[in-house]
């Protein structure tokens, strides 16, 4: 018996479970593995492979619980600059790139993050290993009605940009300036480098209250630590030590030591 | 002119620099895909793709600062519950799994995060794509030296791993029990953890000290805050809840206005 079936054989688990199964009944097989989807659409688009981040699905529906997820999947890799690639749903015609758009800035306007939004740079990828297969790059709003042929579609949104990546995108780009000023929303390091800011401010206010000079210099340590984890990319130290300056800083306020506000 | 190479065309940089002189000469070019190292390992592991986070390499040296980077990533990665996939040098005879286990635990013993150690559960993917490739899961102990054919190899780190996942893993496990038990560490949970449980010790000690019940009630609501966040996997506002919370408690002690030791 010979099972032929697009795309990878194990990538869906469906065939995973029947190789167990004919494993079970001890049943001989024998792998041929294939050109993967996966790959391809990494390779078509001349991203480095090993900067993209997991990756995530989205269905075909309206019901935008089933989109939050992959949303939070595209904000963490953003945070660590890594690509993200997202699987379309096949079913009853396919998802279409435009649809999908649509939906994670539904999400977007709920969570309001910042990663999905007018200006992002989005790659959509339409019939991978078809022969009509085409690869087109750009700012989201000018992607959700930007005419592809049907699906399958795919999404990817580009993290950190290394210029020899820059270089193959403008190849497919509707514009080449849109990959020159991409930038990429970071919230972990925007989110770090707000509060960074904020509490070197009420700290210079703190500072001649009644509140001695020791305590100001070792708030103002903790602050500059989490600014330099920030930029060793250690985002759990940097974190946790502007949470500690911020906390130092509070309770001051809060045993009405020192008067301030955030 | 055709070029043919093994594995995926632009997967390495190498052909996609090909590719992009070929269109700067107005030369055209046809690309037909090809079967991947990297979905075919997924493949046959029994992992789920969508599970895998950011993969990395280990380069053939001696030299464990090149081999620090991809510790890291394998530590991101266990925080998220994702699998991790390491590619391994090729040149010169190619990297051996073994020696590249080896290597990880020397970044261990100098970064001591605990992701790599005795008892964690490693696969390895010796010559995929070709006739004798072999896949093998068990004990990063037993696999040090356990015998494989030439490379070249490929290492999986698995994370948080679903029912069928491990009963895939468990056909070409050296010992089932081992995967039962896998149990992959998450750095930045375990330890919110350790601060949740020493700030709530702390916080008892605190209590009935020379400090109001309010700002008691106030640092307590912090810590389930950060608990909460943990639960719901948003590792951000955990970490600044739990960091909030001690800067709290200890501006209290620096002020002298209570006793206690971390």
């Amino acid at each position: 018996v010979c099972i032929a079936v697009p795309g990878d054989p194990f990538i869906a688990t469906t065939h995973v479970a029947l190789r167990e199964e004919a494993r079970k009944l001890k049943v001989g097989e024998e792998i041929v593995f294939g050109v993967s989807a996966y790959t391809s659409a990494i390779s078509l688009s001349g991203l480095h492979v090993y900067k993209f981040g997991k990756s995530a699905s989205i269905p075909l529906t309206d019901d935008i619980n089933q989109v939050r997820q992959s949303y939070y999947t595209l904000l963490e890799n953003q945070s660590r600059g890594l690509h993200t690639l997202f699987f379309l749903d096949t079913k009853d015609g396919g998802l279409r790139a435009g649809k999908a758009l649509e939906l994670l800035l539904k999400v977007e306007n709920e969570e309001g993050r910042g990663v999905v939004r007018s200006g992002t740079l989005v790659i959509v990828v339409a019939r991978i290993g078809y022969d009509d297969a085409t690869i087109t790059a750009g700012r989201l709003e000018n992607l959700i009605n930007h005419t592809l042929p049907p699906p399958p579609h795919m999404l990817i949104f580009p993290g950190e940009l290394h210029f020899t990546e820059k270089e193959v995108i403008k190849f497919y780009a509707l514009n080449a300036d849109d990959v020159e000023r991409h930038a990429p929303v970071n919230y972990i390091r925007d989110r770090v480098l707000k509060y960074v800011e904020k509490t070197r401010r009420v700290l210079q206010e703190v500072r001649g209250q009644d509140v001695g000079e020791e305590f100001c210099n070792y708030v103002e340590a903790y602050v500059d630590d989490s600014k330099n984890f920030l930029t060793s990319g250690d985002y759990v130290n940097s974190l946790l030590a502007i949470g500690y300056a911020e906390g130092l800083l509070d309770a001051l306020r809060l045993l009405g030591v020192v008067r301030f506000e955030w």
